[in-house]
């Protein structure tokens, strides 16, 4: 913490680095105003939810969305647009996920508000009805593993709201999504329901990815919404005839190919050295991929398109990419990394926008100590638009790949996380929650620290 | 600036100071956990909102309101409840605002998204129907003084983006709301439109106060939804035989009693000091006053309870102010300076929350440079939670007023600004634009600055 407070200390006492500050302050004004005042980020975003949508690996919209993000980049003035093979899942959703109380009671129960987890393999007409069994968490779960056998399992973590950092809280319970359908059905458990990962006040189900271990039956899974799971658990504790039935339709078709969209402005003095910067054109089959990531993806070409409307000339090549595939195995950026690593690329420094288009607060650096100072060194410049910290260690999912790749200092915009999953992977991530200001400050933020690293080096 | 990464470092060299940063950080994060884990504020703006509504100073539900304010503040663990009378203006909209266009083409126009502007005087049943001028700005308006005779005036004046903080693009537009009607009326202007005080992505119409000035006719003004602004704007350029139809039904009654709702924590040591945290009770008749500001109302009355539940007993005795008017004429916080001048009270500091419920980001402070350094010493204790500045000047209107009155340092927690002007006395002011988490987040941040400002003085 205290880089952040000294860095610029020393920084400014040195005269020549103040003058240099106070240019690129007033360069880091006027790529802001260009964002701010014209910038094509917001109605990129509106074309891609609004008319485009939902955009699963391997679904048809997913080539229209690479279609659209090739002219985009084009449109913001890329000197180069090429495609990069990525093999890619395909899942598909199927139909209507269902999930109900059954009771001998004679009240009527609405159909609880639920989602299949992604690439959870569906029930099938049948569906599945068995008794229910709540479990706190995996320790639960263990005490109890006697008496699974025939049932459904539900696990009711719930986000734990102490954490400031949503994410952590979302780090702290993934697991049950992930890995909670399979270690339920080493026991015997013939389903799982799992209480959303959110701490939204609302009702929507959070869909994402679960893994199953090829060990065990591959169980139908599914999340549901918080106020259903809070529901459920308290029937569950004074009705004994409860009993769930399930039924969902999820496939895994075999697997297909998809392409990183890539767009570049070359670099005038070293051109075979690279500065991405990207999010991923996929999304959940639920939503229109707004937050996740559509900002992320309208961003990183605004970053290109500012450049460009500002005549910039960087010195290194930039490289804006799309990933093809994040959601449900991050195939996206393993290829980007390993292409990098085949073709012996250097990469000066990898930025992503992932974590939803609120306004901005700090960077996350996967870098040395020294690599950080530099940055922090920047703060003064990045703090007028919201950037305060660049404290915290982390990156992208998708550019993650390339530090053990080939050792790139990465990064990921780290924007305000309150309400991020309230919408993650459920069906309110819409463009009517995204405000445009905020994801352009963040857009604004990527082309300072962008223009930066260019500059300086890193 | 610098202060702020200076003023740490200073700090942390003294290693008894460091201890007691320690202790306070552990205090902190107390205050933080009762907050998010089991804090009332947001079942308390659930029934403020949706059981209360809209509560314009002097209508019905302002004493509903009250009722309600006076029950939470006991509830939430106040030693002492008791009302202040408040004289308040008393205006009514009347019925519904209309604005349509009218023309000789014969394509259907439906009527604009508008809101009379509060305080105006209605045109009557009959409305009025006049050519309409547009104007860019007062400068404009000199300039066609001669053309505005018998017309309506449209005061097309956007909010400017390049402004971080939107409450600077308010700032600059809000005087063509405040007194444009009657620097209209002065030419002989029959009627205004204007411009929404917004940069919203939607069409919602923003109402807000008009001051007429007594030497011109009180003509009718309303507020564009800023989709419709833009086409009536186009309009005019191409449509000479283009009239609009005004119809209005506003009215100020005789001013009415309401009062400031107050409760408080007896201070230990020295009980004849106050500290004031407070927000305005009233709202917009519109909405639900949800960010304005049911948000500063709980989250203020949060302060009090996160006390109480951990046993706190402050130095100083905390007062809780529930202002009974702000949006209309600010006679709450007037009124609460005059008692305190009258009374000859001691007043410490005096905070408030008046910017929406929003992630918090920093204080704005109206006190001595040496105060500004001493809270600025604190950004470290506060930073967790997201406050991470102090530098800007201000205070929220109704703490405002007891620094001219009696020189109390006052401040106003500092929320992100970006959403506040989507919803600023619009129809979508309601509870479902309020993130819980972030609204929590500035309960905390307000709490733990009461609590140090309790503990070390200003």
């Amino acid at each position: 913490m205290m880089k952040h407070f000294l860095l610029p200390l020393v920084f400014l006492t040195n005269s020549v680095a103040a003058h240099a500050q106070q240019d690129d302050s007033l360069l880091i004004r006027r790529l802001a105003d260009t964002v701010l005042t014209h910038g094509g980020a917001y109605e990129n975003l509106r074309v891609l939810t609004k008319q485009i949508g939902a955009r699963l690996a391997g679904s048809p919209a997913t080539y229209k969305a690479e279609k659209w993000g090739a002219e985009a980049l084009r449109k913001a003035g890329a000197d180069t647009v090429y495609f990069q093979d990525v093999i890619v899942p395909h899942w598909v959703r199927g139909g209507k996920d269902e999930v109900r109380i059954l009771s001998n009671r004679r009240d009527y129960v609405a159909p609880l508000a639920t989602l299949a987890l992604g690439n959870s393999n569906g029930s099938g007409e049948k569906g599945v009805t068995a008794p229910v069994i709540e479990v706190k968490d995996f320790d639960d779960l263990e005490a109890k593993k006697d008496q699974l056998k025939g049932k459904i399992v539900f696990y009711n973590y719930p986000f734990n709201p102490r954490f400031v950092e949503t994410f952590k809280a979302y780090s702290d319970a993934v697991r049950y999504r992930g890995s909670g359908p399979s270690r339920a059905a080493k026991y015997g458990a013939v389903g799982v329901v799992i209480r959303s990962m959110s701490h939204g006040t609302n009702n929507f189900p959070h869909t994402g990815a679960l893994h199953y271990n090829d060990s065990f039956p591959k169980i139908p899974a599914l999340a549901l919404g918080l106020e259903d799971a809070d529901r459920l658990s308290a029937r569950i504790k004074n009705d004994p005839s409860l009993k769930l039935f399930l039924r969902t339709w999820g496939k895994m078709l075999p697997d297909t190919l998809a392409h990183n969209v890539i767009g570049e402005i070359r670099g005038s003095e070293f051109p075979d050295q690279y500065i991405t910067v990207g999010g991923h054109l996929d999304s959940w089959d639920v939503n229109e991929g707004a937050n996740d990531d559509g900002t992320g993806i309208v961003q990183s070409i605004q970053v290109l398109e500012a450049f460009k409307k500002l005549g910039l000339h960087p010195k290194h090549t930039i490289r804006i990419v799309l990933y093809a595939n994040e959601e449900n195995a991050t195939n996206g950026g393993r290829e980007y990394a390993k292409q990098a690593k085949l073709k012996g690329e250097k990469h000066v420094f990898a930025l992503e926008s992932d974590a939803g288009g609120f306004t901005p607060r700090g960077f996350s650096l996967e870098v040395t100590p020294a690599q950080r100072a530099k940055v922090a060194s920047w703060i003064p410049l990045l703090q007028p638009y919201g950037v305060y910290t660049v404290a915290a260690e982390g990156a992208g999912e998708d550019v993650g790949y390339l530090r053990p790749a080939i050792g790139t200092p990465v990064g990921e915009l780290e924007p305000d996380s309150q309400r991020y999953f309230d919408l993650h992977h459920a069906p309110n991530d819409v463009l009517e929650n995204v405000n445009k200001r905020e994801m352009e400050l963040g857009a604004i933020e990527m082309s300072a620290l962008i223009y930066l690293v260019d500059k300086y080096g890193l």
